[in-house]
């Protein structure tokens, strides 16, 4: 893949949607799916489904449409790094359990290995099969675990203060769930994802199209 | 804003974010701000600001830098409606609390006002001081209680089944946190935020910078 250039945001975004019901069909036995049925699952056009595969360089359509587990496969091919990518989740409240039990047992590339919270009551304990270890032991354990992805659900007055250990940990990405924007040095990827956020842009549309 | 055309989604975004931060400016006594310094803020450039306020016709820009309070008054002209909107919350396990909890006294025109369970543990209580009903009664609370949008964050399993229910009640606006796409006749918004999509996206572009 080192020929192509990194895909649009929006591209990728999709094709971990389009791979997650790739592998739905999967499991019920589908072998094949047109683009347009793609397409409707995921409330788009088949141009853009199309569009986002022919980035991807991605051409097998057959008269049957999409080869299920070819496409799910050359998805995985450009989404996924070789390594399972290991993942610590800051602040196990609950945000941060939710977040874990969602991802336990999803058997995908990306692995929640360690929780961290500043809690006594928490640190030292096992919540949904991840250990739970304290702040102070943070780069000890990104190192030992090899942990290169941080998932920050903490309270929003405590974000800026993991900002520091991020950094000098070495973590490559950071998906920021707080109101708090983060920035971090080049070279860290940051996605900060405000609910109160998502929630205000669903409410404008809703208002846009009373109006309209 | 009549005259205006709905503003990109990525605009709405970003006017969200703005106001949240000028909001804690006001809090901390800050009168005025930059456009270069409310970008650095949200790790954007100055140009993208400007351009944003642009589009909503803002433009008053003083040697001091934009009036935090007139701004922030502005965008929430934009963003909210007259009256409130009121919010009910679908599934409430961990991703239902930590969100009801996230947004209790936060001051927003949004408004949690009911949750909703098949769970009879649940069914009944005040959980963060929002009542908790049955999913039978979903129709009737929602009439009663003029519940224009929910949250949907039950089980993914559970996802298509809230789908009726959800159009019949006369619900506008969708924002679903299970990993199931969704789609809703014309003139229903719906934004689907799957978590998984958001971390495939950051270990993606992680992936890219190593590999670049």
């Amino acid at each position: 893949m080192s020929e192509l250039q990194s895909l649009p945001e929006k591209t990728v975004e999709r094709l971990s949607e389009y791979r997650r019901t790739l592998l739905r069909c999967q499991k019920q036995g589908i072998t094949h799916i047109f683009s347009h049925v793609l397409a409707g699952i995921h409330g788009l056009t088949a141009v853009q489904v199309r569009r986002d595969l022919m980035l991807i360089g991605f051409s097998s359509d057959t008269k049957k449409g999409y080869d299920v587990s070819v496409l799910a496969n050359f998805i995985s091919d450009i989404l996924d790094s070789e390594a399972p990518m290991n993942i610590g989740v800051i602040g196990m409240g609950h945000l941060g359990q939710a977040i874990t039990k969602y991802f336990n047992g999803k058997g995908l590339k990306l692995k929640i290995v360690a929780s961290f919270d500043v809690d006594n009551q928490k640190v030292g304990s096992v919540i949904d099969d991840i250990p739970c270890y304290s702040m102070e032991e943070f780069t000890d354990r990104v190192e030992e675990l090899d942990i290169n992805i941080v998932i920050l659900s903490c309270p929003s007055s405590k974000a800026e203060q993991t900002v520091l250990p991020i950094v000098n940990a070495g973590i490559k990405g950071v998906l920021n769930f707080t109101s708090k924007p983060l920035n971090f040095p080049l070279g860290i990827v940051v996605e900060n994802y405000d609910i109160t956020t998502l929630l205000e842009k669903v409410a404008y549309f809703v208002k846009e199209q009373e109006e309209s």
